[in-house]
């Protein structure tokens, strides 16, 4: 089962806010309601934002009322403009509403009808590209992982954080299916808890072997000499190489450095961001109820002031290797390379 | 109103499983229920658990039959065990034991009655001296704060941890006092959440503005620069420096390294082991369940193991500094020092 797909002109997606707890599914039938899965993060993870978006352009397109295909594509920036304002950070976002625009100005002379059916076949092929994507990933990466490895990772890098398989988890699968032994140290990331629900609700369900612990632990696991690397995901990488991903991340870096521990970042070329410098990222700054309180129930005293910004940035000279599906990158990066 | 107190032949003790949400008093009538109160951490803290030990000790006496010095003593040693095997890591629990011990073997001579008298009047004494040894680790402590700084701390070594005043925040409290302008950023502890439940409360309770992060926020708030100094306590130090905290310390002092942020730590002498070399220290492996759920309501997927040491090593390299009644030590560490 894919966490997201394009069934009958609807879009199909695995509710992330009721696992481990509940395996739902929501059926989203305009960009609109999609753009609120996305901002509630009923689904989430840089890849599968970046089909998101693309299916909710597909879904705008389809819906649209206009006979005309510059009438179209006023409905379609509309849309754009829509699903762009749900988070800030992840680059594969944006990266899949530029998919679709370039698909949307190519059809243009085709008419609207044409251009609605072209904009389908688009969004699904950046999904079966991102499933693509992900196991070429998964190869590369699995290279670097050793027969019997401790491997820390964060947040959820998932299966759930892409269509299948998974950026940094698809490392560990592919180790995995290559015969490697592999224990898992899944940190727990707080606020959401993306690595207590959906990292383990992946590994508990293939069998992997894992341990879960809370983000503070990765300094005593490490200590321990428990760990021999760290595979993590990303949501915004430069060119050359400063890494956006789920907070808590830079402080694992920082932390495995120390340790003389490789810290892999596994991600598609969708998310490395050419146009800027890490300082001009905008982090996300989510609600502080998600610190104050864990499912409704209220943690801290009544009043309780929190920050909760959703990203770190990690820089480049703590990041042993990027790792992507056109093979891996070492430090000192210029991530333009694989685009020429 | 104090952490732990004597009171009518009892112990009355702040439960500290039930804050933020309710301030219940448990009154411990013998030196059992006492023990079940450390074991379950409605008391806790390094300090507090010197006093807790003490207390236990003078309530084993008081509800002791012997009618002789030698029965007592019986008696004494079987409690000591008991209090011993609730929580092995904070050295001041240990020292609070020894402390009764050699009130016990002092007033051996005088008979039962004496002995159990001297008893209580020293495991009050501990307790008076406690809040003094925190007045004096506070006003060393705040002549290393700045006004206007940001003052990272985990879990609770506040008044809460101790008798009153506290270790970190009290070196926070004292700094206040003397006008400085500090805003806290409290780092929430998970798994038991003792930053967001239990320092949070005290801060609140007092006016001094903070701010609640998660764990793996703390490299996210120094690199923006809001964290100035790093202050935490300890339940373990060993001659040369080496520190056992609350797990997340570690990783905490690392991070405060690499962004070039002083990090302190504040104990008093009670919580110095001379005999000991850190590897050889004991951590507490705690219940799974403390991180698998969250007050009864699972997080993580049915079946998933979980690690949970309570504490981690900082070694001394880290610690910029380390605060005592006696007044701050520097590297390189010789904490025999103090006590010549």
């Amino acid at each position: 089962m894919r966490t997201i797909e394009w069934k009958d002109g609807r879009v199909e997606i695995i509710d992330q806010t009721r696992l481990p707890a509940e395996l739902r599914i929501v059926s989203c039938g305009d960009h609109e309601r999609l753009a609120r899965a996305i901002e509630t993060m009923e689904i989430r993870g840089a890849p599968a934002l970046g089909v998101a978006a693309a299916m909710g352009i597909a879904l705008a397109g389809r819906n649209s009322r206009a006979e005309t295909a510059d009438g179209l594509v006023d409905d379609l920036e509309r849309a754009a403009e829509r699903i762009g304002r749900t988070r800030p950070t992840a680059r594969n976002l944006f990266w899949g509403l530029e998919m679709m625009r370039a698909a949307w100005e190519r059809g243009r002379g085709g008419g609207a009808a044409a251009m609605r059916e072209a904009l389908v076949r688009e969004a699904n092929r950046i999904a079966e590209d991102d499933v693509m994507r992900c196991r070429a990933i998964g190869g590369y990466g699995a290279e670097l992982i050793d027969d019997g490895d401790g491997v820390m990772t964060h947040c959820n890098a998932g299966a759930l954080a892409c269509v299948e398989h998974g950026t940094a988890l698809g490392v560990v699968r592919s180790a995995v299916q290559a015969g490697k032994r592999i224990m898992v140290y899944a940190c727990e990331t707080r606020p959401l808890l993306q690595g207590a629900r959906l990292t383990a609700f992946e590994l508990k369900s293939e069998g992997i072997p894992f341990r879960l612990i809370t983000d503070g632990m990765s300094a005593s696991v490490m200590q321990r000499g428990l760990v021999r690397k760290v595979v993590v995901g990303a949501d915004r990488i430069t060119r050359r190489g400063d890494v956006v991903n789920k907070v808590g991340t830079c402080g694992h870096a920082i932390i495995a450095r120390r340790y003389g521990i490789p810290f892999y970042v596994a991600a598609p070329l969708s998310t490395i961001d050419l146009d800027v410098e890490a300082p001009e990222i905008r982090i996300e700054e989510r609600d502080p109820e998600e610190v104050t309180h864990i499912g409704g129930a209220r943690l801290a005293p009544e009043g309780t002031r929190a920050l909760n910004p959703a990203f770190d940035l990690t820089p480049s000279e703590l990041v042993s290797a990027i790792i992507t599906e056109k093979g891996v990158f070492r430090p000192p990066y210029d991530l333009s390379v694989p685009f020429r």
